[in-house]
């Protein structure tokens, strides 16, 4: 068994390499002067069966295409199992034709790593469960809730309640209250009228409660901040925020920092640059769980 | 028929639709807040022929994954065929295992390009004309040498003489040569002993003549600059280079600019940043071979 981590996520790949007692496989992955990707095997891995631990985060196309790259050089180099370690599944949004003539990128990654090779995926909080059956490999896929769940029971909040921030999510709160046996109360956007601006209705009893959040990304932070103000204005006392995924690109950081979150608790599937350390974000790391 | 632009060579796509006399299709190839590629088509192309430019050049990754999330969209948008203009194939160099544990990335674009649902590839000077067998669709395979060579046949030059500049470029040589109706010459670059500086032997006659030097690619134009330098100091009166790909990357420009090159003549595969339009450099369309 080896394991061989990637540029996206080299922290994470040395902890799960550390928890199953092994040394991270070497490899170097660099740049020709003209950007095309040259990787290095540097060790045999004839007839093992090799872990490549990748998310495909920003740079995304940058990522995937070390990671298809990595696993043709693997095949090549007559790896027995190709083993897909990816916490972050990039593309993971365009899973379906929402409008005429869209792609469908999930899937599209999903059949590019097959081509590439690849005989096993593990994965973690997919956008949507579905995109599983995009793959005809065995998949395994874990869930980041747990987690999330056991760092809030720790803090022993009294009167507590689990918001999704949208109708999508329901079904992960509800996952969150049963650890923490709380209730749990949901973010319903409306636009009356188009050109209106949204309201933000509250289903659900908030007042007077300690209100968490839970998304599986978050990525320029609109629609969590405006829930979280949108909480306080309808009376709930503090607002944490969680997510499994912290894509936190573009606005995202200035957002968190100016609302109302209290403190936002994500996992380490996507590392954070220097810039989104802020004291309002904790990270937790899934290299157990992995 | 329609013809759509990517984001990597638009001057070279409208002039090619402009030759053959349509609108270039409505499309727009941007990127979400997190870096990933968003594609609208915005016109059907049900039942059509759909021709998509797209040159693999820096930044590579990324214009490798436009062309298949492109390609990935027009399928589903159905489209009768699917046929990829790629003047330039990025990845060509790594079309073999040189060294052990190596990926053959020339032969991955190739089956990730036919996973996506590309029905037939039209490209220019492949670094090697067995890339085309990586492939299982029809495949059109231009050359640059009859525009390179007219270049300089209007220059009516006296005494001239053809240089590949290593021994895998001669049979391109030989076709320039056979044009111009001008003699060859080779650059034997050798390494006496190792750690021992290399000498630059050349095999043929050049002494009084004018010498244009051809390379499929120039990359970091260590190679060619060197070779230019040789054949002046060994009594070539002018020295002009040419090729079909300017990817001059990294030091290229200042190599260039510093050398005994009297002239660089280049192609459109890859278009010219600013930076790159020296005086020194003239470039040839490539829209009408097309
Ligand atoms: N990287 C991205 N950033 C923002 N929006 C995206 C991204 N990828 C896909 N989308 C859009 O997000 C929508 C799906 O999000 P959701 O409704 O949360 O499943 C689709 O309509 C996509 O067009
Ligand atoms: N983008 C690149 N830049 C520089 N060298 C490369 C690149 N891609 C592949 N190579 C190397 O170039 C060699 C092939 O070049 P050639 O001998 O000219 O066919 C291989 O050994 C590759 O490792």
């Amino acid at each position: 068994l080896k394991v061989f981590s990637l540029n996206s996520n080299p922290e994470l790949a040395s902890a799960i390499a550390d928890n199953i007692g092994v040394e991270l496989g070497k490899c170097t992955v660099t740049s020709f002067s003209d950007g095309e990707i040259q990787i290095n095997i540097e060790e045999s891995i004839r007839g093992c069966d090799v872990y490549v631990v990748q998310s495909t985060c920003e740079p995304v196309n940058q990522h995937i295409m070390e990671l298809l790259i990595m696993i043709d050089a693997l095949k090549r180099a007559s790896a027995r199992s190709i083993n897909i370690v990816m916490p972050y599944y990039g593309y993971a949004r365009q899973d379906r034709k929402a409008r005429a003539r869209e792609p469908i990128t999930a899937k599209l990654i999903a059949d590019l790593l097959e081509t590439a090779g690849a005989t096993r995926v593990l994965m973690l909080d997919l956008h949507a469960p579905q995109i599983q059956g995009f793959f005809n490999l065995p998949i395994d896929h874990l869930v980041g809730v747990p987690i999330l769940s056991d760092y809030f029971e720790e803090k022993n909040f009294n009167d507590l309640v689990i918001v999704s921030p949208d109708h999508g999510g329901v079904t992960r709160a509800r996952k969150m209250a049963d650890r923490l046996k709380a209730p749990i109360a949901i973010i319903d956007k409306r636009r009356p009228r188009p050109n209106v601006a949204e309201v933000m209705n509250i289903v659900g009893n908030i007042e007077g409660k300690t209100a968490i959040l839970i998304d599986d990304i978050i990525d320029t932070a609109g629609t969590i901040t405006l829930a979280a103000n949108a909480l306080i204005e309808n009376g709930a006392t503090d607002v944490y925020a969680c997510c499994t995924h912290p894509v936190l690109s573009g606005p995202a950081i200035e957002r968190i920092d100016n609302s109302k979150i209290k403190e936002l608790v994500v996992t380490n599937t996507i590392p954070l640059g220097e810039e989104k350390k802020i004291d309002k974000v904790t990270q937790l790391s899934v290299a157990g769980l992995i």
